[in-house]
């Protein structure tokens, strides 16, 4: 059984603050400040370049993928650390239309991460060969997987209301139809069980730095499956991902199996905060982990409904088709968040009227939900966010 | 005039180490581990999500990229950081070609760095429009300069010998026959004067862990020219290179000018470190720096080759042909250089037969010099590099 007050001492956590908004950023492992000490003054400072043998920097991304995988159900080999997610879209996107090369529709829905889409669209417009990403409702997505869609390319959970696609369901339906499957994971990761393997999924991304803890700009994660890895043409063909990058050669050749994913130079110290924030993962049955979100879930949900009849749920009720966010929908939404945050409960906004709240079981407990729930019924009650310093739109993340 | 010692005290160079591969990874700026303290504790762990508007974070791309772009002559608002060099590559050579629809060749020459040539290569196969990569001879480059070239790209200064191509003259000759020109400044950023407006320039790229002493994966940059940045579409279309990136839309927008050239989430921390270490050029005039590097070149030189005749100078005599390192020919370079490092002389070894040493007047100096060519004296003379542990092939840059 996981100890969650165990995980809780882990972090580093401010004083005076309720921390709801683990599903953008994660807050710091204390152990992350140590490693990166380290990593600064043992490694770059004593080893200079050396490092990149003596402390296994040049490992990094596969060995903090494998780390990451089998929290994923993936296979060992198969996930590979590094850029960001815009990039691994374009990357996973770029391998998975070749393999259906007779076949122009990619198939996402309105939910997704916008980048996700935006990446696809400077993708078809640099294939130039008449792709189209074609974009339906959430729930409409199975009744649009013809045999017309090249690859289904799908957020897990939505970013705003924390609904859940059935990725098991969607996965198989999509190979049957012979689409293949391109995941993305940023709210999934660390949120809850992934069964990338027994899903039989084709391309997952994700990100690092939510429920996974890795800090601010923490390198994203690209899997293919075993079945596919042998056959990608990598489209962002760098050295670290050739078969020998230290023979210089002038011609690409791809290197065995997903390494061929790598790119460029790794970004040492993020990984090496990352890797630290992984350690605390070693504690935790992520069985457990989804248990106690939804049950957390559960009693945030029914304490702000019931003390707070001006938010409207906009999550899904039913908490297997949530991940580990809980959104209310609310006009003045913006500026409320402004005075809960004001007022030391950290959630985040999406336009147009979303309150988005992160439960996140490594550092949040029962205490921490009641006394959130407090904070939120009496600005909503005593109209504390109708000041105007509460007005600005939001323009971050 | 420069106060070099000066500048030497603000890094942490190891205890007998003399560090000649700052070409490679610069060494710790004491004022990047101080920063990356602060970041951590001050950004991450007190102001957790706020810190993206807080602490700054979201700009660190554009700000950054002006200080850097400062000492490039390039035009404010026209660097951007992000992503890795390679990553860089691909999304300026994109953008280049679609300049210039009409043409295919993309000329570059056989000493670039082979990501370059690789990512170029994987975006040649993307296209699928029949574009050809064309590599000729370093000295061969202006006589290819035909009417037929879309893009001319270029590595400034080579990473093995450290040959410097004439880029005012190279960028003069491709503006009047239409070629676009790429010039990727690894070599050259924080080595030597660069004029990226005065010369012309389309594109350019670097990384910033070479002498920009920027850390292990520190992000690379791009550089757009003010007359192009309006006109590009970018192929990497990623969320923070849009319009609004916090309206969340559902197609992409691409932002005012260069800032466009922003993907994903940029990486906070490695940008943290960056952003301290060039705190270090505030104090530095380039033409000094360039003056006293060949200098401190000059004096190798003559030192190694009046020491030590078996090895052969493979760099430009010309001290103005030549970037900031110097490289010799031995056959037995890798084990040599093993015995060096052993030594405490830090060089590198590049395939098939090259020795490289950094000259980096930031923090080495005539005593440095002195101290490394009577290691360098002792281990030819002796042969202490003729031992079996040291015959192990590289596999590390």
């Amino acid at each position: 059984m996981t100890d969650f007050d165990a995980t809780k001492a882990l972090f580093h956590l401010p004083e005076g603050v309720i921390y709801l908004d683990g599903n953008s950023l994660g807050p710091l492992p204390r152990a992350a400040a140590q490693v990166m000490q380290k990593t600064i003054h043992k490694e770059w400072g004593e080893m200079l370049i050396t490092g990149w043998n003596k402390a296994g920097w040049m490992e990094q991304p596969m060995r903090i993928g494998d780390r990451i995988g089998a929290m994923l159900g993936a296979e060992p080999g198969h996930v590979c650390l590094g850029d960001t997610l815009s990039i691994k879209v374009y990357q996973a996107l770029a391998a998975a239309l070749a393999l259906v090369p007779e076949r122009r529709v990619i198939l996402s829905d309105s939910g997704n991460f916008p980048t996700d889409l935006y990446m696809a669209q400077g993708l078809i417009r640099a294939l130039g060969r008449g792709h189209e990403l074609r974009l339906v409702d959430p729930e409409d997505v199975a009744d649009h997987l013809s045999e017309e869609v090249a690859v289904l390319m799908l957020t897990e959970v939505d970013y705003r209301t924390g609904r859940r696609h059935d990725m098991r369901a969607l996965s198989e339906m999509a190979r049957d139809r012979g689409v293949v499957t391109l995941w993305d994971l940023a709210h999934s990761a660390g949120a809850l069980p992934v069964d990338l393997a027994g899903c039989g999924v084709d391309f997952a991304v994700g990100c690092t730095y939510k429920y996974l803890n890795g800090g601010p700009g923490a390198p994203a994660f690209i899997y293919v499956a075993p079945r596919h890895a042998g056959r990608i043409e990598p489209v962002l063909s760098g050295w670290l991902g050739h078969q020998a990058p230290f023979a210089f050669d002038l011609d690409y050749r791809p290197a065995a199996g997903s390494e061929r994913l790598r790119v460029g130079t790794p970004p040492v110290l993020q990984m090496a905060a990352l890797e630290a924030a992984l350690d605390i993962w070693d504690r935790v049955d992520i069985d457990d982990l989804r248990a106690r979100s939804i049950a957390l879930g559960e009693l945030f949900i029914s304490e702000v409904e019931s003390r707070c009849p001006m938010l409207t749920l906009a999550s899904p009720r039913d908490p297997h088709r949530r991940g580990s966010q809980v959104s209310f929908a609310f006009d003045e939404g913006y500026a409320a968040m402004q005075a809960l945050i004001d007022r030391g409960v950290i959630g985040d906004f999406r336009a147009p009227d979303i309150m988005r709240f992160g439960i996140t079981p490594l550092y949040i407990d029962e205490a921490d939900i009641g006394a959130a729930v407090a904070v939120i019924a009496e600005v909503m009650h005593n109209a504390l966010w109708d000041r105007p310093a509460y007005r600005r739109r939001a323009t971050v993340t």
